[in-house]
């Protein structure tokens, strides 16, 4: 493995490691909320958000792991809203990274009931963060709220539910992407840097997520059209037989490529911004760009 | 109306007057998000909770309107348990306090996040909470992650949903009815005394909380044996008919109304310990204990 291949996967072991003790459960009648919230959290993923906040807050000069509970907080957002995601009622999702998805693993109240959870404890982990100061931990609570709330994630998933099956233009589509899955990147960029008392720094934290969050996207839309089947687990072209909005349908696979690539370079020009270190970012945003094709 | 009823609308208008300002929405592409949020906030509802947090802030010396927002949040944390709790595949209930259900008027995805964004904004709104010291503000929120969450809230609606069809024993019971329904309205007790910066007297306020919500609880299943049909919404004795597990199916009314009785003495006892006017609280705690039995 390549020395960031190796630094990602450490990165992502180090927020692994404190789901258990980030989901407590007081009593035996309901071990089986914290089996299912476990099993969610830890049915796999590349932990990007929290990653990013961490990397952020050590960018800023934030110290140790004081920043640890709000990128695990992130982290089970994520995952909450993946486990109501695939519920029957929304996008009616049978398998999860291969493994069944939560309501097909502990039935469908209880993954409502386990997202809930995740969402509830979020808060509450983040809360208890020590060694910040306490108006930060309040702001950053802030931003955690709202930018996966009604004008964040939750208001992209209502614009996605709402476009589904009808044409649309690019700006509406771009909207959603930047709610649905842009707000918690933005949000783990800056959390990173209010925890580390530099909020100042967070517009450029900002710009940078935006713009990868959204190269990310596309070079999903891209996948799909110039991926394998085996590594995308659906057929080759399904988004366009299926009339899906992507970027790739509206504007062609060469077009994309272009955009992608400008949107890398102009969140990689924001990072001159942090007087550190900053390759590790930069070889994030060029590795979420780049996948496969 | 009595001085205690004109007090109990009055507080309940000065929650709902905030209703608006807690929900907003930023863009047109999902304002039926914030619709579907607002008309479950609005169903009804005494604003139990709410009140009895600024009560508490109140008699802890707390000034002027600063915990109105965690007030707020804690009617919304309740409002989206009601929401999620209605849906087909947990209590498949079509009608709340006489309407449409939120996923009749809405549907069920839109329920679902519906739900989801009451609650993320409630930990949002909390957090811009004025006129606290900061260290105060990330206690309380604290409180009320860990009272809705896993061993809150959400742990009393697994069991509740575990033992449904099954003969428990009045521990499990007493368990279910301290977590679901008891958790909430301890976190309002407790919260009022941290925000006014006095945690020293949240014991005697928990206390209260705790004997008020069991026993405004076992009042409910006493108005199953013993209410009427127009006031309850469905027929006499139907608890004990659907074999549900209540105290009132376990020990009988008669034994009910006696532990009533002495979880409000015992909830009244505790109000000695602040040193300000705690007739409305008396009042309230008399009131819930009474209804029409």
């Amino acid at each position: 493995m390549s020395d960031f291949s190796l630094q990602l996967t450490d990165a992502a072991k180090k927020i692994e490691n404190e789901f258990d003790s980030a989901v407590k459960c007081h009593s035996d009648s309901y071990l089986s909320l914290r089996e299912a919230m476990l099993y969610s959290l830890k049915i796999g993923g590349k932990r990007i958000r929290p990653i990013m906040l961490l990397e952020f807050f050590k960018l800023c000069g934030g110290n140790d792991n004081a920043a640890i509970n709000f990128a695990v907080a992130l982290e089970m957002i994520h995952t909450y809203s993946l486990i109501h995601d695939d519920l029957p009622c929304m996008d009616d999702d049978d398998f999860r990274r291969g493994k069944p998805a939560c309501h097909k693993a502990f039935g469908e109240a209880n993954a409502v009931l386990a997202g809930d959870a995740l969402l509830t404890e979020a808060f509450g982990f983040a809360a208890k963060t020590q060694g910040v100061k306490p108006e930060n931990i309040v702001k950053a609570i802030g931003v955690l709220s709202k930018f996966s709330g009604v004008n964040g994630m939750i208001g992209g998933q209502i614009i996605d539910i709402a476009i589904e099956g009808k044409k649309v233009d690019a700006d509406v589509l771009k909207e959603m992407y930047l709610l649905k899955t842009g707000a918690l990147i933005k949000a783990a960029a800056k959390i990173g840097c209010i925890l580390a008392d530099r909020e100042d720094l967070s517009v450029h934290a900002e710009k940078f997520a935006e713009n990868i969050g959204l190269a990310f996207q596309i070079v999903d839309d891209i996948l799909d059209v110039c991926g394998d089947e085996a590594t995308l687990g659906k057929p080759v072209n399904s988004d366009a037989k299926n009339e899906k909005n992507t970027f790739a349908v509206l504007f062609g696979v060469e077009k994309c490529k272009t955009i992608v690539n400008e949107l890398t370079n102009s969140a990689i020009d924001e990072l001159k911004y942090f007087n550190a270190d900053t390759t590790f970012l930069t070889e994030l945003a060029l590795y979420l760009a780049g996948r496969k094709f």
